[in-house]
Parts: structure tokens; C-alpha cells; sequence
């Protein structure tokens, strides 16, 4: 990721917002919340957490897959094999 | 959730690991890790994420819903609804 | 399932819809289409698979998880259980 | 796609199983199948499904994609885009 400095913070900053709903779910168990509103945060924090995988991947293969792309060969298939992988793995978390 | 202290201690540990992860990724993108080791952690943390939903669903399944079964009528057709409708917002998310 | 006829019909209905859907990438992968657009129907196919798959859940989960937890017991507990099973395979397909 | 023609039959084969396990689904239905059998049922075919969208997103980024990181330009972003959007899809579906 080095040097999208830009991206960093717009990463940090929806990642503090994941952390406090994972708190936020802690006081919901804490108080014994009706468990099915404690589903609907949890949904809201996957969903969140699914957002920022999906835009790091766009940023990935934007500047990393790209550039081993341009030059090619070996590097290149296996920057995509990589990332592919990475999305396997999130398609099934 | 009324009355499960046991499962609440649980509930929380595991929601405390996740806070734990999702601090842990901050960390790593703020000392600019390599994006697909970062994305291995997002998957990490949203199948714990997913996990503890499953296994409150579990236990609301067990008591709220299987009481409402019991009684029979109108309130075991919401309390199954409500369920599914939650278990769509899972699988969506 | 056994005696809910107005559903088994609506379920059939769906799948044979799916099945279509199928057949409908196939000819896309024979005429070679573009890629995404491949994708795409195939998010549409998998979405259709994934709602046929909660509202059999919603009617198991009406009828027969219903049925056990209003006899209670060790029956209801393992009716529950092999919900979650069913779900926790959904949600990680 | 165009042009891997070895890759299609793969394809084709693939989404042949995947057609016959629908036709499986439609069978088990109608024959007032347990729930949860077709249940199982309807995850295999959607994480067959979902690994012939992996494979095919594999192939296209490392050729549609990468011939268009290759060129640079407002071309190779417009790709990337498409691509991320079509795995947020999956992701989503």
C-alpha cells in the first residue's frame, strides 16, 4: 500500500468506525439486548468490514496488480493469482 | 438474550478478540503492510465476525424461538420470520 | 417438506427458473460473452439459488424446527442444531 | 473470453454439473425430499457455483485485465473498476 497516504486515512478512519461498532455490540450483549437487534449490528459491521476489503482490493489491483501487469511475465500471473486468492478467501469468511 | 450469563461471558470474549483484530488491522495500515496481508486479516476477523453471529443465532433459535414455537399462534409465525429476515441480512451482508 | 403442495409447487418453479439461468451461461461461455457480463448472470443465478434456500429454511424452520420445539426436548434441541448446520453451510457456500 | 478455448470447455463442463445438480434440487423437491438434505443440496451447487465465478474472474483478470494495465491509461482504471464492481456482486449476491 506504501505511499497512498491519502487512502491511508480514509482506511483508518472507516476501521475506527468498525471498532466502535464492535464495542457498540459489546455494550448490546452487556445490557442483554434482544438478540435479534444484535444480529442486525453485526450484519451492519460485516457489511462494513466486507466495504473496506472491497475497496482495498480496488486500490490492490489499481496500483499493484496494474503495475505488475504493465511489465508482465511471471510477477504479473502471479500478482493476479494472488489476488484472486484473496477474494476466494473472502467470498467464503 | 435474557439470563444467559454463561453464553454472555462467551459473547463477549469473542467480541472482544474481534475488537482486538480490527485494532490489529488499523495497525497494519497505518505501518503499511502489503494490502493482501491486510486482506487476509479482514477475512480473519469477518469469519469471527460471522461465527459469532451464527452461534447467537443458535441460542436464540434454542430459547426465544422455540418458546414462541411452544405457545403456537401468531407469535411462533413472527418470532420465525424475524429469524429468517435476520439470517437474510447475514448471508447478504 | 412432506404436504406443503402450494410450496413445492413455487419451489419448482423457482429452480426450473435457476436451471434456466444455467443454461443461459452456457450459451453465454459458447458464444464467448465478455467476462463480466458472464459474471454478472451469474450473481443473478446465485442470488436466485440463495433466496429459494431461505424461503425453504423459513418454511423448515416454520413447520418442522416449530413442531419439535412444541414438543420440547432433546428432539427440539437437535432439530435447532442441524438448523444452524444448514445455515452456518449457506452462509459460508 | 475470447479465444480460450480450452478454459470454455472447462467452463461448459462446469456449468453442466452445476445444471444437473439443480435438476437433483428439482428431483429431491418433488420428491417431498427432508428440508435440510436439499438444503445441503442447494449449498453445493452454490459453492460450485461460486467457484466457477472465481475461476472465471481469475482468467479475465489475468488477461482482459492486465492487457489493459499494460496499455495504462483511463482504460486500464475503467477495467479495474468493472472488475472490482463485478467481485462486490459475488461478494453481495
Amino acid at each position: 500500500m506504501s505511499g497512498y497516504t491519502a487512502n491511508r486515512e480514509d482506511h483508518l478512519r472507516r476501521l475506527r468506525r468498525i471498532e466502535g461498532q464492535v464495542r457498540g455490540l459489546q455494550r448490546m450483549v452487556d445490557e442483554d439486548k434482544y438478540c435479534i437487534d444484535i444480529l442486525t449490528q453485526v450484519s451492519a459491521a460485516d457489511h462494513a468490514l466486507r466495504s473496506f476489503a472491497l475497496s482495498l482490493l480496488e486500490e490492490h489491483m489499481a496500483h499493484c496488480v496494474a503495475d505488475a501487469a504493465a511489465k508482465g511475465g511471471a510477477e504479473a500471473d502471479s500478482k493476479v493469482k494472488e489476488a484472486t486468492d484473496a477474494i476466494a478467501r473472502l467470498v467464503r469468511s
